[in-house]
């Protein structure tokens, strides 16, 4: 073994593995939660309800325009506690590190990971690393456990969606999807698309502080996996109603969209990391928009849809007076995207 | 792709992940806290201080006497939360799965975590899976973050250990290492071994709730990688005392002398995951002994070791009035073991 890359040592519970906790892990992640001696770690008291989720990533390559896997692994599940509309407050961390990962790409995946987690007022409540031989990981897979806190009384959920409610998006789709992709040297393609990973709990929070547009809020997601497309079908088979969305209106950013012909992807089917769906009673979409406007993270907003009774789960209106079925995806366009 | 084995489709968000999560694991694992569709799951409420864990799971074959990666998963986090003094609640659970992955095979590995959850008494709150490529995986690796309630009260932790403090396992060390070993057949060896891997919840209750056992309780740990050894350089460490063990009391089987002898390993540094390390009053001792001893878990129970004041850390009394150190692990024996 030399002294840049990780061994199988690093995981054998000696003292290799030892110092790679205190020396690396610990001194970036150190909080008063966190305690690396112990087998567990006790949360503070709060005030409400404990909301619980989790989430792993695997997304290639480790470092993209606009993060890494290290602050993609606060975003996402920040961002799933974020849009049941919870106050994320901790998250565990597992890293299954491959052997001869470079330990200074190691170093800068967990700092980055501590400035997100810092940035999203989130605590690393307890973490645990494995090591794999080599060839039998792609380098890193982390997987982050987040507790949050919600409010009494807050209701959302997509039983609570009802015919002729708005879908809001907060801002472009599809620059994670394609910034990621781009940043694979085998498409040999180079763009200025930073990815749009990022916590949106500003945007959840903003919504639901608004007594305007909290009041008509029914239901928030994060379109990750699968992109708007599959957040609208999961709607739809829970509720039985259908989505048509406005080609038009659906903001995509021009490099995306030439990538997108290029390539053959439909960027409706594409991941963001930073992004809130909404689903909002009529009556409140003018407050919704006009909250998340007024932030930076909301800026593009945009009303993209309607809750709609259809035989097509998922309709796209063309700008030409069109309509294109939106079916759910089958094959994966894009593996290891998050 | 075929019908029977994981493909690429499975983990991008469509209907082929839609179909995995709901006819395999929700399949095994429902329960009310449980909701597939939603980003966060609500835990219900409970008296006491919430401790939470995390670890991750990797051990190869994925199958093993006495165990899989599935059951593995629930023991290594429960009992983490049970040596911490707490009663385990709920897990959430992350599957890193290899593209390829027999479909039969996972689905033997869900339906033997979610049997080793019902078991435990814990309830999977949350879950997410992710598809690597073919050769970016080592088929399937597993992390489990619990939850669980501690009384309040309960001060267990090795700031607490004091000179003269006596050193319990709860059982032959060791089973678990051989016995994934022995299942790797590159090794050519066969045996009746089981690995000791199960819930310690039974053990470390019953001193809990001893009054006389409880009362001299201070610390306990699981002996998971690094063995018996780890732990005690852990105590030394934290404490700056030292341990010193009387090789004739610790409990090793047979097969573990015999395979540890054949290929130089030492037992004092195998893996268990089922077994119980305390450190107790001197006083307290018997009372715990006899405790463990009236369980099925705790049958081989004996005292190992005292605390003591030495300028080694950690001493191994040999049966014939010797003295071997017991240096902090540095290469790794046995990768993957956990």
């Amino acid at each position: 073994m030399d002294d840049i890359h990780i061994s199988l040592a690093h995981g054998n519970g000696g003292r290799f593995m030892r110092e790679l906790i205190e020396e690396l892990f610990a001194r970036h992640l150190a909080n008063p939660v966190l305690d690396i001696q112990a087998d567990a770690s006790c949360l503070p008291p709060a005030e409400g309800d404990w909301l619980i989720t989790t989430d792993g990533f695997t997304v290639q390559p480790l470092e993209f325009p606009g993060g890494d896997i290290g602050s993609l692994a606060v975003h996402g599940t920040v961002n799933d506690l974020a849009v049941s509309g919870a106050t994320p407050l901790y998250l565990t961390l597992n890293a299954f590190i491959e052997e001869g990962l470079e330990l200074a790409l190691l170093d800068r995946l967990i700092a980055s990971l501590a400035r997100a987690a810092n940035e999203a007022g989130v605590k690393i409540a307890a973490g645990d690393t494995k090591v794999v031989r080599r060839g039998e990981g792609g380098g890193l897979y982390l997987a982050t456990t987040g507790v949050g806190i919600r409010a009494p009384g807050t209701t959302l959920g997509m039983d609570r969606i009802r015919e002729g409610d708005v879908v809001l998006v907060s801002g472009p789709i599809g620059d994670h999807g394609i910034a990621v992709m781009l940043a694979r040297e085998q498409f040999g393609l180079r763009g200025d698309l930073r990815s749009d990973a990022a916590s949106v709990l500003p945007l959840t929070q903003a919504l639901l502080r608004s007594s305007a547009a909290g009041a008509g809020l029914r239901f928030m997601r994060d379109p990750t996996r699968g992109g708007l497309a599959a957040v609208c079908h999961e709607i739809a088979r829970a509720t039985g109603l259908a989505i048509r969305l406005r080609e038009p209106d659906i903001p995509v950013r021009d490099p995306v969209t030439s990538v997108c012909e290029m390539l053959g992807y439909d960027p409706m089917y594409l991941a963001c990391e930073g992004r809130v769906v909404a689903v909002i009673a009529a009556e409140a979409a003018d407050s919704a928009l006009e909250c998340w406007r007024a932030l930076p993270e909301g800026a593009g907003a945009t009303v993209v849809g309607r809750v709609v009774t259809d035989r097509h789960a998922v309709v796209l209106e063309t700008g030409l007076g069109g309509e294109r079925l939106l079916e759910e995806l089958e094959d994966d366009p894009l593996p290891r995207i998050c």
